[in-house]
């Protein structure tokens, strides 16, 4: 059942033994928006705990809890930014039917939770947890000011998106103002790249070519290509989005070898082009800007295949 | 003289023929604030006209009006981001002892205009200008909105660099409810390439070089590089900062052949490292993480002086 969020702050207020989960593979937004919430409950006083089924990365080690103990049994159980109970990942799957109050801005949420705040305009969990611990009456020092920042940046890729909204910057002006560290968490989170990314960047510039008037680049990573970056599937994050940044540039086309004949292709478009529609053309789908296909067979056949599809689309207009 | 926010909006109040000048090689803030105050006073039933030394540049196109005309003579002249009346370049430094008002945002500004309007904790005039146009009672409209938009992202970093404050995401997220195009200003200011600028990129990560346990970048970009690529000093805005960008590295050595044996040296440099103090060695200067110098001589001689000084500083610490 869906609740407005002042229930859902009575909810928390209501009970003292909370764990909060977040989703595997965890991302900005829902260690910022789960450990702002966990910072903020600590605040009245409750017991707190936060999992995730994956080891949580260093990269958002300045918000953790090292004192954090989970010696309770919970009487309330929160997820954030979990769309979906397949994305508790193996070691919460055993709470999937037990959630109490499920806090979300995917409009895909499954409403698996007894209770499901749910604001599919807010930009990120962060900003929701803004105005919840708000209506929590909590103090927001530094360090919740810290979380829910690095929320709102990591989710809007630094207010950039179109999910950006009038809230992320009324929240961002507020945590600003409460001592967020702004300029150092928008440097570790967009401005370090590591010298595997380096290496792969440098490769995928020096192994990009055009087509269509370069209305079209293509480029391919190779299995050796990421052994020789020292590269693995995180380094590859925002790899694709290289080709659409060029000028002119309509489709870009990023194969990533991911078996042998066996080709993971990410399309990312400019307006002009549909990305979704030309991947359904070979079985995936997406967004109209970023859409993803596998392609199975020898490159040389892969890529003739995909310039052609690449042209259809270009010429259809 | 200084003046307060609301005597600066009196003076446009009471003057009709105002002329707006912005400084040479402009930027986005200088045109997106000087665009947003002609506008505004437009509104206001006044004559305007804005005037810059050198042509203005395409990208910003979005927000210029070409209906532009300049038949009058002004009775009032204001300057915009304009710190020094050397900034107004050849075609306006005649106006140089006839500014009325300045409004700006550079502490160094050196109070040349008969009255002047400075915040030298605005992110940006853009952001001085919000304030101003509504003290003014303007209707922001959403050219208005995307002028300032424009000139708070271009001098922030889009909201990343430390002169972003919590009156510059108010500003934002007024300008966004009144309509800002900010998707589409963000992707064209931040995410587009020219075809010159991958190239550049290229040549810069296949030619760096790490020193002192790969705390140190070097690169050096020669004048057939820069020919070979197409690019000129435009597209250079930004390679510097690739250097400290890379995960580990203290100080970032940007070297660009502007002569026969003549150097310019960009230093970017992490917390760990003081950049203006490194090119006071060489009789340059700057910020505490960004600063320059010019070296002349051989290029061997030249490398070994720079990594000699980077190397002292690195070890000093
Ligand atoms: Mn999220
Ligand atoms: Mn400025």
């Amino acid at each position: 059942m869906k609740i407005e969020l002042e229930l859902a702050a009575q909810r928390l207020r209501e009970h003292d033994k909370i764990l909060i989960l977040t989703h595997k593979n965890p991302d900005g937004d829902t260690l910022g928006s789960g450990f702002g919430l966990y910072y903020g409950l600590k605040q009245l006083g409750k017991q707190v705990y936060l999992r995730n089924s994956d080891e949580l990365p260093a990269k958002f080690s300045y918000f953790y809890d090292s004192q954090m103990t989970a010696e309770f049994e919970p009487d309330y159980i929160v997820s954030v930014d979990v769309g979906d109970t397949k994305l508790l990942g193996t070691k919460l799957e055993q709470y999937a039917d037990k959630i109490d109050l499920c806090i979300d801005h995917h409009v895909s949420n499954t409403l698996y939770a007894k209770e499901t705040y749910l604001d599919g305009a807010a930009s990120s969990v962060s900003e929701i947890l803004f105005f919840l611990l708000e209506l929590l009456g909590i103090w927001f020092d530094e360090q919740i000011a810290n979380c829910l920042y690095t929320g709102l940046v990591t989710d809007t890729g630094c207010f950039k998106f179109s999910n950006t909204g009038v809230k992320t910057h009324l929240a961002a002006a507020r945590l600003i103002e409460f001592g967020a560290d702004y300029e150092r968490i928008n440097r570790d989170m967009f401005e370090t790249k590591s010298f595997a990314r380096i290496a792969l960047e440098r490769m995928v510039l020096d192994g990009m070519e055009f087509y269509f008037d370069r209305r079209c680049a293509y480029v391919l990573v190779t299995r050796a290509m990421m052994e020789e970056a020292g590269a693995d599937y995180t380094t590859f994050d925002g790899i694709s989005a290289i080709t659409r940044q060029i000028e002119g540039v309509d489709v870009g086309l990023t194969l990533r070898e991911i078996g042998a004949d066996d080709y993971k292709i990410s399309v990312r478009t400019s307006a002009a082009v549909n990305a979704s529609e030309l991947c359904r053309k070979f079985d995936g789908g997406g967004h109209v800007r970023a859409a993803g296909c596998t392609l199975k067979g020898n490159i040389a056949d892969v890529k003739r295949k995909l310039l052609a599809a690449a042209q259809e689309m270009l010429g259809s207009r």
